[in-house]
């Protein structure tokens, strides 16, 4: 049994405040495999990338325990290509330049060896890209998460519903939870969107933390406030990393399990900014990981005696 | 020993995309005292109020336990009043009208029957007014929390710098920690307040939560998820009410307990939104608060076993 993700891999150049990335290696799926793979192995990977993506970055996550046969190398094009540039509050940024080159009409293909399929990450990409990977699997993964994006709710919306109508968990930032539901109390836009499909419903909030919901029970998780936010880019993509990881590895999906994830993907979402783009998901170890996760425990642990 | 309030009491008028409030009883020292009376009695209040103040609101505030004895009537003059509208989001609002009267002139007079106090709250309030409170204590209390806006920030800086300098516990919103410290980053941000004198920060987020700092320390609070907010008025003085109210029942100013009180806050300020102005605040019984204390500790309760 096994984990299976599906996202992009890119090249991206970005700008912040603090300074500017070569064209360095990004997409959803790398940032998610990078991330998980501290928490479990093997990673199947669903994907596609030009001729012009490094062998050892291939190669590195190979040695991290990713299986790539589900990676399509398309010799003769290009590899996907974001550039954006990052506002002074970190928040928000301009997208300067997108090439999907690969994206533009990638199929997936499930292999054979992936139908053990026990949990399926969809990180952020074409709903209809996402679905074609759930309806080629032949048993039903024990959870489905989706990440999804505003940009798929203006271009693709129905594709997005129609996807969202078979997953188990999905994944937005309050924003997007307030334009797919047309509300903007969190709380009721949470069971507006859960009545589309997903039992369980995650709103991350940047620096605010992140909110699980599930029928009636809500759990609010903080952000570790940092001094200094690097690199924003991935932070998602990272945070459904460890969230999915986590899940994997104790194979317990109770909400309560479900709490401690989100605690496990805010911490990685937290090292991911200190560097550009994957780097310090690339640095870091278990210890690191468990002294975070105790800046969590710490960053929340009150005591109620009162009366 | 006991708790001494300083704060405004006045009228509002109110709108909200909920609807439109008669001109209600407002006022900083309003909401904390009717907040704080239910952890803690006496309070002794100091304020100031025209002619045109009801009998029956000072006296439902004697009957709360709140002592008026340091609360000036000018009977020829008129009550300070606001008047308010909010956004559609309920962060924001426009103030259609400012009416301080009273409060021009206002030199408050420390009664001798205060000069017990132990904890001191300085509600929101011109920085003077708050200092001069301090100044005529002939012992310095054993907590000193101070509330303050963007406004004095702009028109008399130095003046709230001087009492800044003179407390132990500064609270202050996210956009307000910025405009003090000049930096973004509220990490950074809080270390450089409280190189300005206060040892404790508290930084309120509102639907974000709030965050704690001391030397190295952070606490996060989470607010409640509300499907409503129906006036957010007086919900920033009704945290410092279930704050200091409940450090004036524990009398421990340790920075575990201080996390507590903030979650107390928290607790009262998620009561005070569900109505307009203190209508919520006065019908809450203990049993309620402790409820609403327990959905907060189901609300960032987890357990972390990874490794």
């Amino acid at each position: 049994m096994s984990l299976v993700v599906v996202g992009s891999m890119a090249f991206d150049a970005i700008e912040t405040p603090f300074g500017k990335s070569d064209k360095i290696i990004g997409g959803a799926g790398t940032y998610i495999a990078w991330c998980a793979s501290n928490f479990t192995q093997p990673i199947k990977q669903i994907s596609v990338v030009g001729g012009d993506f490094p062998q050892e970055e291939l190669d590195a996550l190979t040695a991290r325990g990713v299986n790539l046969e589900g990676v399509q190398i398309k010799k003769d094009e290009k590899t996907f290509f974001w550039s954006g540039r990052y506002h002074l509050d970190m928040n928000s940024r301009d997208t300067l330049d997108t090439q999907l080159n690969v994206l533009e009409n990638f199929q997936p293909v499930v292999p054979e060896s992936y139908q053990d399929c026990e949990f399926l990450m969809l990180g952020n990409l074409v709903p209809a890209v996402q679905r074609s990977v759930i309806e080629q699997l032949k048993n039903r993964p024990k959870l489905i998460v989706m990440d999804t994006m505003n940009f798929w709710m203006e271009v693709a919306l129905d594709d997005l519903l129609k996807t969202l109508a078979m997953v188990d968990v999905l994944m937005v930032n309050d924003s997007e939870a307030r334009q797919l539901s047309g509300e903007h109390s969190l709380v009721k836009a949470a069971a507006k969107i859960m009545a589309m499909g997903p039992k369980y419903l995650v709103i991350k909030k940047g620096e605010h933390g992140a909110l699980l919901f599930h029928e009636k029970q809500i759990f609010f998780a903080p952000a570790l406030p940092l001094e200094d936010v690097f690199d924003p880019t991935g932070a998602g993509d990272t945070f459904a990393g460890g969230f999915i990881g986590h899940l994997a590895r104790t194979k317990d999906i109770s909400f309560d399990n479900m709490k401690t994830a989100i605690i496990v993907g805010s911490a990685m979402a937290s090292y991911c900014v200190e560097k550009f783009g994957t780097q310090r998901l690339r640095e870091i170890s278990d210890v690191d990981i468990e002294s975070r996760l105790n800046e969590f425990v710490q960053l929340v642990n009150f005591d109620i005696s009162v009366g």
